[in-house]
């Protein structure tokens, strides 16, 4: 059986050990807000790096088994030759006419370079021929609509990736919507159907 | 019992009737010979008009579906702008790099005409946009693998359909065969596959 001098140590053991444990949680607390905010701060800067809201960042699986929209030759400094294509989604809405594009839809491009084919002219006879050589700065772009997620973009992410498979730098992907803003009338998408 | 003048009688009408079996005999072989020689010419004329023994007449269903094996521009007369597509037996050869392609393996191309697009050379500011305009007139090629039918031309059969989804001439395909045949060290396909 405890004195009450034992019982006033032990009641004033227990106080300091109480007011210990609630030094301890509050300190815990305060290192896991400020991991959180850490975090949180990280998470931030990572995004502002990689623009993350407006810039998808994955190539799209399964891409190149996707359907032919069209083709098309860019001349000048790019110099490409293109095929563009569309996941399932987004071909059958070009197919019905159907605008603005679903919820879904992913309009994709590949650019090779426009290189003469000797082996081709030789059998013409003459110069005329052009194939798809090796891909090219900017080989795949596509644009993916999720209308609530780029809602600052028109509804579509963008994305561009070097030959590499690795995204372009953020600076080059600026370009996007102020670009394809002069096709709004299209939701956006250059690219017509081709029968 | 027959005189000598009878029997040189019988023997020289004996020997007219010779001669006249063996006239008979020789102009029925020759009649028959005419009548095989005009079935054979009759059959030649509806192989040159229907063009059946190495060109194929029939547009392989679902061919707007199939994966891109690469695409070209021929400019010159033709000028073109071209998408190459494989059906999933070609483009398992193609990536897998089998040569010959196996039995089954169809190969096309949708040729549209070479248009520059005013739409996008405003938006990029400077002429270098050229996008596929129309149907050409040899709007849709194919060859398809069959080596015991398509012997006479590799292995091969060939075929090519206007904008209209017709056929074109017997004439126009004689040039496919003779054409390919520069590049039979790849299975007679010139085409290569772009990743």
């Amino acid at each position: 059986m405890k004195t009450k001098k034992q019982v006033e140590v032990a009641s004033g053991a227990s106080a300091r050990r109480g007011l210990f444990t609630k030094r301890v949680t509050l300190s815990l607390v305060a290192v896991a807000m400020l991991v959180g905010v850490a975090t949180l701060v990280t998470v931030a800067a990572d995004s502002d790096k990689d623009a993350a809201p407006i810039f998808v960042k994955e190539i799209p699986p399964g891409y190149r088994d996707w359907k032919v929209v069209s083709v098309a030759h860019e001349a000048g400094d790019l110099n490409d030759m293109r095929a563009i294509l569309g996941n399932d989604i987004a071909i059958k809405a070009y197919r019905e006419g159907k605008l603005p594009f679903p919820e879904g839809a992913i309009v994709g491009r590949i650019a090779w370079s426009h290189v003469p084919s000797e082996e081709n002219n030789k059998t013409f006879g003459r110069d005329q021929s052009f194939v798809a050589g090796s891909p090219t700065d900017s080989y795949l772009q596509f644009m993916v609509k999720d209308s609530k997620k780029y809602a600052a973009t028109g509804g579509w992410g963008y994305s561009s990736f070097g030959r590499d498979g690795k995204p372009t730098d953020a600076a080059s992907m600026q370009s996007c919507f102020p670009c394809h803003q002069a096709i709004k009338s299209r939701d956006y998408v250059f690219a017509r159907y081709s029968p």
